[in-house]
């Protein structure tokens, strides 16, 4: 897996920053070379953008403007910091990538695939995962695993039959690609884990 | 020509915003209202994505990032102020639209026309311009038009061969498309302006 692209895929609160941080720990203990980087953002400019996508106070910000925005996040993080990664033979755990574009802005938002496919082409031509690993959960559960406390941002304030509709694309995504790996994120922390080395073979 | 969309376009220097403002003084005195707003830019959110785009320090942003990032402004940019100033019933007059795309990222940059079609879509099906008005000037001349002590933006940085590219891409466009009015732009500025309003009929 050196030099290969893994995401990590979900709704929100299903689970991933934990995965990602101990799939790094197994990494750094073994030896193996990796970084941790996270969509939108990733980058300097990337990250800009990804405040302008998550600012509460921009609710104004229409679906194709946030899909052209996360494109434009997108391409630049896989330039700046995903293929130089790559090429330094480094394993990129990435949280979200292309999957969660078709997911939240396509079966959430309801913009055509075909069209964020299109504006997501320079990304997907320089790079695609080599494995997609999607933890899944109905957002019933993962929004009551989540902090009372937590102050939701602008995309995870989007209501649940928006959040059902991104569970379900996500599964439908999975259906026909099988380099998505999908595992039930109700599980014990440790035995998804335990999947996620096993699948890595490393 | 109230409710409609009309475009200024060409390099920088030539002499755009002036015009603009001899227009609109042109349609105050007869009581025709109008707005003026500019790409990239023009709104909020549209605001804060032309500081990253012509920001001097981000001078990594790749021109994929940079076409999508301006097709993310320009299609918040109708929903916020284009499409409401028209069903209005005013005249927009706008510095700039899609045809700045086709010349600079297009041309200029050499990014294929097909997706800079593509990835403005959503905004082209929302409105296309009723007259694009082309001030027409070698960048040499423009250039050399500018106050010495301009301060240029990372787009304007891009050297002369650039320009040029841009430049003649400008003519290709208005070649092929009759509603775009191209003006000689080293006329006197009087000329210009008589030469707007005859053909707009105002």
């Amino acid at each position: 897996m050196l030099g290969k692209l893994i995401t990590f895929e979900g709704g929100d609160g299903v689970g991933k920053s934990t995965q990602i941080q101990l799939l790094a720990q197994y990494c750094k203990a073994k030896g193996i070379e990796y970084i941790i980087t996270r969509e939108p953002g990733g980058g300097k400019i990337s990250e800009e953008i990804r405040k302008i996508l998550l600012n509460k106070d921009d609710d104004a910000c229409i679906n194709d403007c946030e899909a052209l925005l996360i494109a434009a996040a997108r391409v630049q993080h896989v330039h700046d910091i995903i293929l130089p990664s790559l090429q330094a033979n480094k394993m990129v755990l990435c949280d979200r990538y292309v999957h969660s574009t078709f997911a939240y802005q396509g079966y959430g938002r309801g913009i055509d695939l075909a069209f964020l496919k299109a504006i997501n082409m320079p990304a997907m031509e320089k790079v695609m995962p080599a494995v997609t690993f999607l933890l899944s959960m109905h957002p019933r559960d993962a929004f009551a695993r989540k902090n009372k406390a937590f102050v939701f941002d602008r995309i995870e304030q989007a209501g649940s039959a928006f959040h059902e509709r991104v569970y379900n694309g996500y599964l439908k995504l999975a259906e026909d690609d099988d380099k998505i790996i999908t595992i039930d994120a109700t599980l014990p922390i440790s035995s998804i884990h335990a999947s996620i080395v096993a699948r890595l073979k490393i």
